[in-house]
């Protein structure tokens, strides 16, 4: 069994990439969705162990003294990590791991694990994202006016990613990050030389 | 029209490259197959305009001389060639152009086309293949020693593509073609910043 690839997915807030995983998700069962470990509160409807895994400033900093975390980061003064652990156990069980996790988080991926596949989300447009996040409701004000001046920062940190998909249509979007992940399974920088030698006699 | 991209399929003779790509441009209305040139004889049911353009060594050189191969080289002593206008007029139009080439064509068109595409077809097995070269009937004793020295120099040179695909079932191959082709026009060094930093007011 191969080793899965350790996929992160980032874009704007209000971009849409929850439905897009949600629905890639539901679609292949070779996906592991990687549920990150937060210090915010719970938004609405959002479940502990499902959404994230809702920790307290504490318990989060003794987790980065013990590198627990795979990546972390702090956004708006709130930590978000992702669990080493449960990460590395499923892309050695051979699944596909996607990381939902922000520019910051990506950055730190990149470096610790180059061989990740980051794949940013973007808007059709800026007035559409704008439009979506305002419509979204589930922020106060002052949340709200913190992300669109994030939007900025993070279409140009896209610069960094390895894919660009454009969410104008959700099942669009899915279909090019199931395409990504055949495709990357292909590439000369993930193929078994050793193995290839051996099996043609080289 | 975003310009389609410049493929190049390659792998040892008897893989089963011919039944791939045929599968694919049945199905993939926006491939093009460039037709190469070539000096060698044609074999059973191959017909000029359709499988190549059978010209004479004096009208390649002609061609090479006046600069309209997109790559050319020589094997077994015949030359063959990629003729460039046709493949510049289907890229501009926004069809991919599928080039069936050699491990010396591919070459060139790493140089001469950083932004092309290259996969390599593999076979299952070595034995697997040795067992298709010989069963194909196609060739004379010679020829067939000839290739089947061939073969370690064409797996050798593999390490210079992008892309490999093992051609264990024709639909499986196809697929993943599919796949790479969608991910490739995602990748971010084809991505058009200058219309991104537009659309986006960066």
């Amino acid at each position: 069994m191969p080793r899965g690839l350790l996929i992160v997915v980032s874009g704007p807030s209000g971009v849409g990439k929850n439905t897009v995983l949600n629905q890639l998700l539901a679609k292949k069962q070779d996906l592991f969705y990687s549920i990150s470990a937060t210090t915010r509160a719970p938004r609405n409807n959002e479940v502990d162990g499902v959404n994230y895994y809702f920790i307290t400033k504490e318990e989060f900093i003794a987790g980065i003294e013990n590198n627990r975390f795979l990546e972390w980061a702090e956004v708006y003064g709130q930590y978000y990590g992702t669990p080493r652990d449960k990460v590395e156990e499923k892309l050695n069980a051979g699944y596909h791991v996607v990381l939902d996790i922000d520019i910051q988080g990506a950055a730190k991926i990149r470096q610790n694990s180059p061989e990740a596949v980051l794949i940013f989300l973007l808007p059709p447009s800026i007035e559409e994202l704008k439009q979506r996040l305002v419509g979204r409701r589930t922020e106060n004000a002052e949340t709200l006016k913190k992300r669109l001046a994030y939007v900025h920062e993070e279409l140009a940190a896209a610069v960094n990613y390895d894919y660009f998909v454009v969410n104008d249509r959700v099942e669009s979007a899915c279909a090019k990050i199931e395409a990504i992940i055949i495709a990357e399974q292909c590439r000369r920088n993930r193929f078994d030389f050793t193995a290839f030698k051996r099996n043609f006699l080289l």
